[in-house]
């Protein structure tokens, strides 16, 4: 498997087909419907059949020609695939109330992302939790991703303060991480970083709205 | 200029160039930057240059072949497309900590996007103010678009009542949708909804994650 030369714009088509699936088999309809065409995914996600059949051909041949693709076997490998059969150990830094809406965000537990701590430099804010999560000082995260085995960090401090804190971050030894700061963080290309940036999913919005 | 026909993806990403160009031309450097090419534009955004050329020509012909794109006229053709050039009024569903976050959220005051009210149902909240925001009952929601000419409506209840919430918006005229609940909302197909999930914003670090 190829893994590496795959596009990450497929990568976040392949979560979107998972999810798909995933919610088909939690439906009664789902036991009955075996196998699954790409026209059919295609109706359900949005996504157009070609795309659908060359983002899964990167995995090899899930599907028979003509016939369709086993649902369960194609959920169960896009799983692995994506990392999802795994449980990751997440921290936030910034208990603001993004930090406080992600701790309560049921979505990330689900699908196996494990909230251990929450950072912060507000000394009143240290010592309390957010939800049943503690909230340490930022000074103590690289030890904290060094005991605790942390993989992901998400950034969600002020622009101002968002670099050092990936800096802290990586020098713990995290290898990825989730930033909702408006700010462009420069880390070695190892490091897997991706922006989160809530006014781009406006803008797809307004770009229709124009049209009207 | 064939609009309807462009895929959401190349939107998405027609966003990503924008804001590119946008921050080069506050910087010195963009003074000096009169000519970008699609590979320097690559360079900076992570996107691959035949990808670039193949979206930007989607809306004629912007740069010459061999120089590359006009900083300046790019970047306002960009906006004008996108609809960045108008500013749409919003609303807001639902006065929890991912309401409170979104109001303090400073990309979209830039952008244009300006937060009229914010909707709940809770008495205890309405009446009262996030920021400067004023927070009033759900059930006036119908009038309030009608009244105030609002666009787009932001969903950030619960999943059990975001169906409800979205149907009271379209009821009172409002034709685009941002949606964080983590729930399928069916409406009317000119109704414009894009859901935001911000689990899939972690899947592809796992993915990455993964090949360790």
């Amino acid at each position: 498997m190829k893994k590496k030369s795959i596009p990450s714009v497929t990568i976040n088509r392949l979560s979107i087909y998972h999810r798909c699936l995933e919610k088909i088999l939690e439906t009664e309809r789902g036991e009955e419907l075996k196998i699954l065409s790409s026209l059919k995914i295609a109706e359900i996600t949005g996504i157009n059949s070609a795309q659908i059949r060359k983002d899964l051909a990167y995995f090899g041949e899930f599907g028979k020609r003509g016939l369709g693709y086993p649902v369960v076997d194609l959920s169960g490998e896009l799983k692995k695939i994506l990392g999802l059969d795994k449980k990751w150990s997440v921290i936030i830094a910034g208990a603001g109330n993004l930090g406080k809406a992600l701790v309560k965000y049921k979505g990330f537990q689900k699908r196996g992302f494990v909230i251990k701590g929450i950072f912060d430099n507000n000394s009143s804010k240290i010592g309390k939790r957010l939800g049943h999560i503690f909230i340490y000082d930022i000074k103590e995260v690289e030890k904290f991703i060094q005991t605790e085995n942390i993989s992901i960090g998400i950034i969600v401090v002020p622009a101002d303060s968002a670099q050092e804190v990936a800096d802290r971050m990586v020098a713990g030894g995290i290898k990825a991480i989730l930033n909702f700061a408006p700010i462009h963080i420069v880390l070695s290309p190892e490091i897997k970083i991706h922006n989160v940036d809530l006014s781009i999913e406006f803008e797809g919005l307004t770009y229709y709205l124009s049209l009207c």
